[in-house]
């Protein structure tokens, strides 16, 4: 079924359909028609990193955690996977009559707003804070996840568009203000590359940018329709409509509300917003021509995931994929590869799991399941805590294993127990202490209904962990030697002078999976040499971030920041050494560059290393970012072993963009530099000029 | 040392504070009393089943399901290895300087409460609806918790003295009323054969007994202290003495009801009211010698537990104590002979763990946690669910685990999601379901702050389980053959005619503790036989129970039940058949009575058999009790093997209680019966008139 054939079937469709039964669609709770034999659709689904919310499904790294892989292909696989248990569920589900929630084909994934702001509680959600990873890792997420195959496998949703990142508490009334330069160069490629990717559905923001609704902008949509050709379906995030009245107050009504959605483009509602379109409809506030269209490209997309076909596709997916050793084995591999080694010193990691040794695993998140699930997660039929992991890994090992303290000291805390001395006592008695920090949904998400010292509605306050951890940390670095600080959490972490200093190791390993906790003991054993690179800077805590609400990119991310990184964007420690040669033009051309280096393993075990691609430019008519990716690599290398990378740049990152959002050829040329990090001040790149 | 000289050290450390410092000391936090060289005490620690709130502990089967072993000497070595843990991480805590609360050795366990009523959600503490095999239990516990040296290894409380059970949310201003028979007969049994058993220390109630407030009841503290000789401390159960001014409306200010309670023989305030001490001495209301009197007693106790001594006592028990290899097996080993084989229809159990099959394990507790622990649990460092334990106990199964639905539909249920669609495809694509149903301590358990259909404040208001659950399971018996069903509750279960007609086997494995779901697993696959007792009686869902806040006996528990419950007390079936011969009586003596059997392990199969002898009387005088379990022995057989097993009975649990209260031979004599349960009408018995 090719786009025109579903088009023609969801036409005739709809051509059925009585006004009211057309409105009646544009629903996300699409009820049946069983005149036209058309059965009920919901199409709220959600997968950002498995299939979520319905039960059982694999829980896959977090979207942040897979980014910090920079590994597109693998993402590619895990996308595959994610759609191949939807379906697995979805012919169960409608086998069983059930058509609810959760139960569809439509995912409201991936999460592509820039991670703008270390602070952001959904940042977890996303691939990180620059344009070219955020694309790349999106375009292989939607096209794993949609297939290549006659019909949708499943879609994807880009979300949300555009200029969205926080502050969650503020989110529904809330007007990001952007100029034209920062959505041209920082916010929009990603969905730009998405809709390039053939993404099916964009998703709509709660706020509104630059005094729009973003889910009735004439002028995000003018980009989106107009400019990029999406042909696909825009939903609105939920009740994001009914915010254009209660939150924005830019419409007098709920009806004028979902008239001013529905005529800017968006087609579909989460929420209930869009029963008023009964009334805008009797009031003219909407044609029905408008209705129609919105209704066929709705349909459309049913029709392209085979809904309308006798014999369904892909009916033959067996429930067994669910949560397959296969798809485990990929989770794992995952978060193997998102864990970042950020600080080993002398070679202290790995440590040798043949030795007998007492070992101390504390901390909060020690033996948590909710830290490998992060946000918008499934249940997992198994979970690895990292306690578990240690115990698998380190067979000859006397493992301790203490609280020491809770996550946070947060509303569901009884404000009684301090497990400081627990925590202590634990390192006291151990060779090495694996410290296990961070935090989990509870305090960093989505509009959280609390706020304390630490978090302001899920958004975080500051870069340290909550007090308690803080407390422990230190407290625990005072008995122990050998202390290695495990950090769970959805963005960056500072722990402080006194920590950073006495800490052996620093891992970072955000929000796991189901299978985390084994791929950081993994890690910590050399079972596995540590390969994930930031794909965030990471902030010291007493630098100055602009207000969350200030949504320039001056200051902010590694293209625009002023002082220097407590650790920065693409940074990660391997267990082994990667020697670069000169890198060599091998192409220039009009639709793309390419670049060749060669990279030798020069250390004594096996290891992958992340092959990066910066562009750096500067242009007399504006500022330019310090550097900016526009290639990734990734190459495993045996020990010794040497291998020529070749890396491809398409012209599109190396392009300057103007003030008022043109993207032009910078006007001083460009210098790329390959590495396994950003360019050292010294670097040799090659001058394309 | 022995009472006596912790007597004098108390009495000498006593005698040199202000009356002042003493009544500050009869608070729970007690703080320090430098000049005296006395450390700060939180006398608040708990241990119901573990070392609980603690931090990392094991986390050993709750105590419903340690009485449902009917194994007394195993519940002994749990609770000394419970004050192994205590010990362990009191010397841990000690040493970092932190005495704070739930850190201390003064445990506020065994809950002896009769479970006289299987809606009450704090039914699971207990050690079920018998006062003997309470009292048995109850004095395992305490006596392997306080352990028989010269040092009180930790201590027992034996609460809530007396007449508690429900309902939750009244049990601040609660009058239960018990007549002088019941509580003779079935309330107080417990807590007078845990005096004899030493127990260090006695929690009053919340609720007024009779019209006293049960921390201040002169009736039973009489009992208590001068029938009985208790020379322990009674505590407050926490903010108890609040209740008796601001709940029970029985004194006219803070001050009265901390007199009240100080006076009737209460020692210590969990909670703050003693603070009104200082204003009740001041204003006459309470003597010096009252105060020195309950401080002398609270030191005596700390002076037992070895806190004064230069060389503290069990310094030497290491931290590797906690949650070590050995206790964890304990944990697993109890948790296998408290499940409770209720259904085995044509010994469909066990399940072959050789054979290739697909096994589905469906339901809100087949994955969870939480439902392992019950609650004032510890933190386990490692848990087995039932689909972890199934995973390992079958691998060559095909394992598919779904969810189905949530426990309940409540607070935090967020009203979307349907996932019964997902549990009968699991079901309907296996060869066996393994269908996990049942509650936790969100639903069942203390006070909790809410009421719905299902709870009315941690109590159940029916026998059933949650309507999603009974949906989920007559879902899955609409599409699977083979449905076994496992129940994890603190009560019973009735699973409703058309389940428990298709179900091809029914356990109840209670909240079987941290390694719960292996256990489960084992006695799934035949490692391990059933061996558990129901150490309540399940009602029918449709059986006429008084109401909850009628203490009255007539109608509830096995020993005054007039319809044929479910299953009775004692009741529970095994993969082997054990054969007895004819109970023979050895000896009687004013002191005791001993019978013999023996016992023939007839099947193919080694197992454990719950051996029980029941009495019953009657009296021309009074009501007595269908028949009481008077004395248990456990025997393990192995296929074919045969034993005499001596059974021993106290004169106390042959006599019959008049309507004053008193215990006295019964008129009409005693028969002793002997077998796996209670008597069947027809057996033979062993006349001791």
């Amino acid at each position: 079924m090719d786009l025109e054939k579903a088009r023609q079937t969801a036409k005739a469709l709809v051509a059925q359909m009585t006004a009211e039964e057309k409105m009646s669609q544009l629903l996300f709770e699409a009820p049946a028609i069983e005149r036209l034999g058309i059965r009920e659709y919901n199409w709220w689904n959600e997968a950002c990193h498995g299939v979520a919310r319905a039960g059982v499904a694999t829980v896959f790294p977090q979207s942040i955690a897979m980014a910090a892989s920079f590994d597109a292909p693998l993402v590619g696989e895990i996308a595959a996977a994610i759609a191949e248990e939807g379906r697995a569920k979805y012919n169960k589900s409608v086998a069983f009559g059930d058509r609810g929630i959760y139960k569809g084909l439509t995912y409201w994934a991936p999460n592509i707003n820039i991670f703008r702001d270390p602070r952001w509680g959904r940042g977890q959600e996303t691939c990180g804070e620059d344009p070219f990873l955020t694309a790349t890792v999106a375009k292989a997420y939607i096209q794993g996840l949609q297939g290549d195959g006659e019909f949708f496998k499943a879609t994807a949703c880009a979300k949300h568009f555009a200029g969205h990142s926080g502050p969650e508490g503020k989110r529904h009334g809330f007007n990001a203000e952007i100029s034209k330069k920062d959505m041209a160069e920082t916010y929009l490629p990603a969905f730009k590359k998405a809709v390039e990717a053939g993404v099916a559905g964009v998703m709509g923001a709660y706020n509104r940018t630059n005094g729009e609704p973003c889910c009735a902008s004439p002028t995000l949509m003018e980009i989106l329709r107009k400019q990029w050709g999406f042909e696909g379906y825009f939903v609105s995030d939920c009740g994001a409509i009914a915010d254009i009245f209660h939150g924005h107050h830019v419409a007098n009504s709920l009806e004028e509300a979902a008239a001013m959605a529905l005529k800017a483009g968006c087609e579909l509602n989460c929420g209930d917003a869009f029963r008023a379109l009964t009334e805008a409809y009797e009031e003219d506030l909407v044609t029905e021509e408008e209705i129609t269209a919105a209704a066929e490209r709705l349909f459309t997309i049913r029709a392209k995931l085979g809904e309308f076909e006798e014999k369904r596709p892909f009916a033959d997916t067996p429930l067994s994929a669910v949560s397959s050793k296969e798809h485990k084995a990929l989770s794992l591999k995952m978060a193997e590869e998102s864990v970042v080694l950020l600080e080993n010193k002398n070679g202290f990691l790995p440590l040798d799991p043949r030795k007998a040794q007492t070992i101390a695993v504390v901390g909060p998140n020690a033996m948590s399941r909710t830290v490998l699930e992060g946000n918008y997660h499934g249940h997992a039929d198994e979970y690895i805590t990292v306690a578990d992991g240690i115990r698998r890994a380190f067979p000859q090992s006397r493992i301790l294993v203490a609280d020491g303290c809770a996550v946070f000291e947060g509303p569901y805390w009884d404000g009684f127990n301090d497990l400081q001395s627990e925590g202590a006592a634990a390192a006291a008695e151990a060779d090495v202490t694996v410290l296990c920090l961070g935090l989990d949904r509870n305090i960093e998400g989505e509009e959280l209904g609390f706020s304390n010292d630490f978090t302001e509605h899920g958004d975080r306050k500051t870069m340290r962990l909550p007090a308690c951890q803080m407390k422990l940390a230190e407290a625990v670095c005072d008995v122990c030697e050998n202390v290695i600080v495990v950090v769970l959490c959805g963005s960056c972490a500072d722990l402080g002078e006194k920590v950073r200093s006495r800490a052996k190791a620093v891992l970072h390993g955000w929000y796991p999976g189901a299978m985390g906790g084994l791929a950081i003991a993994n890690v910590l054993s050399g079972a596995v040499s540590p390969s994930g690179r930031l794909p965030i800077t990471f902030y010291r805590d007493d630098n100055t971030l602009p207000p969350m609400e200030n949504y320039d990119m001056q200051g902010r991310t590694y293209r625009y920041l002023q002082e220097a990184p407590l650790y920065p964007f693409g940074y990660g420690l391997s267990y082994t050494a990667f020697v670069y040669g000169a890198p060599t033009l091998v192409a220039k051309a009009d639709d793309k560059v390419t670049v060749s280096v060669t990279v030798k393993n020069t250390g004594d075990r096996a290891g992958r290393e992340v092959v990066q691609c910066y562009a750096q430019f500067s242009d007399s008519r504006t500022v330019t970012p310090h550097c900016q990716l526009c290639a990734v690599e990734s190459v495993v290398l045996q020990a010794g072993e040497e291998k020529d990378v070749t890396l491809t740049v398409a012209p599109f990152w190396l392009q300057t963009v103007l003030s008022d959002g043109t993207r032009t050829r910078p006007d001083s040329g460009v210098t790329l530099f390959v590495g396994g990090g950003q360019p050292a001040p010294d670097a040799a790149g090659i001058s394309l000029s």
